[in-house]
């Protein structure tokens, strides 16, 4: 079988061939008890005395590199950070590796390191050790990053993906659809005329606030699959369905405006600097209210709330009801 | 400027475009006091209460992929095993992130799976998260994998590269040249030829060994630059000169042949299972019969011991001296 752009789109596909080809080819999946590859969480952890130590991994392989909102500077740094931070884990180091193309421009490197030092000055969180590869002219598209990142947790404390119950409220801490949408239309060229850009951005701030008033559930950020997938996973992984309201999902005018006009859904679509928040029902108002104190969290929105239904279903504005599937792909390739 | 391959060569340009665009533009570089950026160390360490977390990342973009010896798989994971090991911790688990082509066959990505698989099971290290992204057709040759580990000590007992003291032996855990000179050859089209094959081997055995004796001052691992690079940059940072015996250093008749044939220096290429550690003088032999006994230590020997001199020096079979200069760049592209 050949290797499809479909399979490294974060959805239904991907999936499959994760289980068909890695899970069922490791026989050594975690360590000392802790969140390990069959989970197939955000992150990884090891439990060492009290503690968990926090792992995760992303390669980026976005196009172009740098975009509204962003860079794949930026991008690399955050996405690891969110990816510990949805476990519940205060992110502290991160590796950098990068692989460049023969003949790069150093000035754009620089930029792009630069701009991850922004993000580690604003959270706090190290960049200690990486790696350096150049691959011939041809060989390799301009450049890709895989930024690891290592955080910390109070042992028992991590914030898994499937711990949603019955009668939790979801709470999307901000508006869906704008990096992925942003990133198309800027490739389509018409992104000049329109304010759209990425909110990428690191948003473990959030989660302190959250935990810090206590009640958190379940955590995953909606990048690749975007929401659709995000709800999915959460709901099958806890054995639950999930009800959410139309009217109550933050979207851009120009996101959905700009989304009808490529065809493109932007429930489906990655986000970079968002979660999607399972809470116990009697604090989600507390949790909202200090979610949205927060530098990124100021559009968060109560969005839903966890059924025994088994599915994801929007009631739409209409009043209406349709199921919300899982994607079989991100449409948006190169998106992270 | 534009990048070159030299610049991913792991030599003095590699270390400058470092220093230059990387070093100069991160502001935070370590976590809790430990092992940091500009320590320029084979990994990076967090000091955790009575532990010391060790964390190494490697981009592998080797070519080709399945080679004399092994394939892309067993490099990934056994080069970052090795880089944890040679700090003196104990590798636990690997993170796994994977950038495919559109287009790769699904049976090779199977192959290189249970390649890493294997040396998981052989060492015990888990692994236990990861990602997964697809380039389209002509935007990446093949695949790369970034590894990334993460290993553990005791607090104040990590082993680092600038440990060598003027008296200090040098051993050299088995022959030098046979990853380079083997993929050269190989992709000559004359490998066949040949005996030649890589000795890519995870050696967290041999660490263990020489640990369990004690007086263990510096260790890194020849990989990209070779012996050479290595021997300077030990040298270097620990502030003293190296003074090797070319009869001891241990080189395959046939590696020696082939470098001649392809006008490659054997002590400039990367090499993928091996070690050069400075030891306590009173206790060298001790440990290299340690080392012996290991899987992949049966060929290690003193070749050398550390001088006031402040170069690396190379005692000929003749007799005569000459330096070993630190390589501007390892002579083999895309090596590992
Ligand atoms: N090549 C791989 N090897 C090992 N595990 C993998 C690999 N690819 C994915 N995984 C695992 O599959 C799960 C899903 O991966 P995925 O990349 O979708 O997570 P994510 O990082 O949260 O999402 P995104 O990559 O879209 O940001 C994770 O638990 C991850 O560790
Ligand atoms: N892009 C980067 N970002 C941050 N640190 C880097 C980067 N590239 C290299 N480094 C750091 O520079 C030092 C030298 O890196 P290098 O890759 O040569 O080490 P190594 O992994 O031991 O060798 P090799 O890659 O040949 O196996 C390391 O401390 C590494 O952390
Ligand atoms: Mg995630
Ligand atoms: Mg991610
Ligand atoms: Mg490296
Ligand atoms: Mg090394
Ligand atoms: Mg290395
Ligand atoms: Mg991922």
């Amino acid at each position: 079988m050949k290797i499809s752009m479909s399979h490294g789109a974060g959805g239904e596909m991907m999936q499959d061939l994760i289980s068909e080809i890695i899970l069922s080819n490791i026989q050594k999946k975690s360590v000392n008890g802790g969140v390990g590859l069959d989970d197939l969480d955000d992150a990884a952890s090891i439990p060492l005395d009290g503690y968990e130590i926090v792992i995760s991994t992303d390669g980026h392989t976005i196009d172009p590199l740098f975009f509204p909102g962003g860079d794949i500077g930026r991008l690399a740094i955050s996405g690891t950070i969110n990816d510990i931070s949805v476990m519940g884990a205060k992110p502290l180091a991160i590796a950098n590796a990068m692989i460049i193309s023969e003949g790069f421009n150093s000035e754009e490197l620089e930029r792009i390191i630069k701009s991850m030092d922004q993000v580690s000055q604003e959270t706090g969180t190290s960049i200690i050790t990486g790696d350096t590869k150049v691959m011939e002219q041809g060989k390799l598209d301009k450049m890709v990053i895989t930024t690891t990142g290592i955080g910390i947790a109070e042992k028992g404390k991590i914030i898994r993906d499937n711990g949603l119950e019955v009668g939790d409220k979801i709470i999307l801490t901000g508006s869906i659809g704008d990096h992925g949408i942003a990133l198309m239309a800027y490739r389509e060229g018409f992104g000049f005329e329109t304010s759209l850009k990425s909110d990428v951005a690191p948003i473990w701030e959030i989660v302190e606030a959250a935990l810090e008033v206590g009640g958190v559930k379940a955590m995953k950020d909606p990048t690749r699959g975007g929401l659709a997938n995000t709800l999915n996973e959460l709901a099958e992984k806890s054995g639950v369905g999930i009800l959410i309201e139309e009217d109550k999902i933050p979207i851009k005018d120009e996101v959905r405006a700009v989304s009808e006009m490529l065809g493109i859904d932007p429930y489906e679509v990655a986000n970079e600097g968002k979660i999607v928040m399972g809470v116990e029902a009697e604090l989600a108002d507390e949790i909202l209210k200090a979610i949205r104190k927060t530098k990124y969290g100021a559009e968060a929105q109560i969005v839903g709330e966890v059924t025994d239904d088994k599915h994801v279903i929007l009631e739409t504005s209409l009043g209406g009801r349709r199921i919300i599937e899982a994607p079989i792909a991100d449409p948006v390739p190169r998106v992270c």
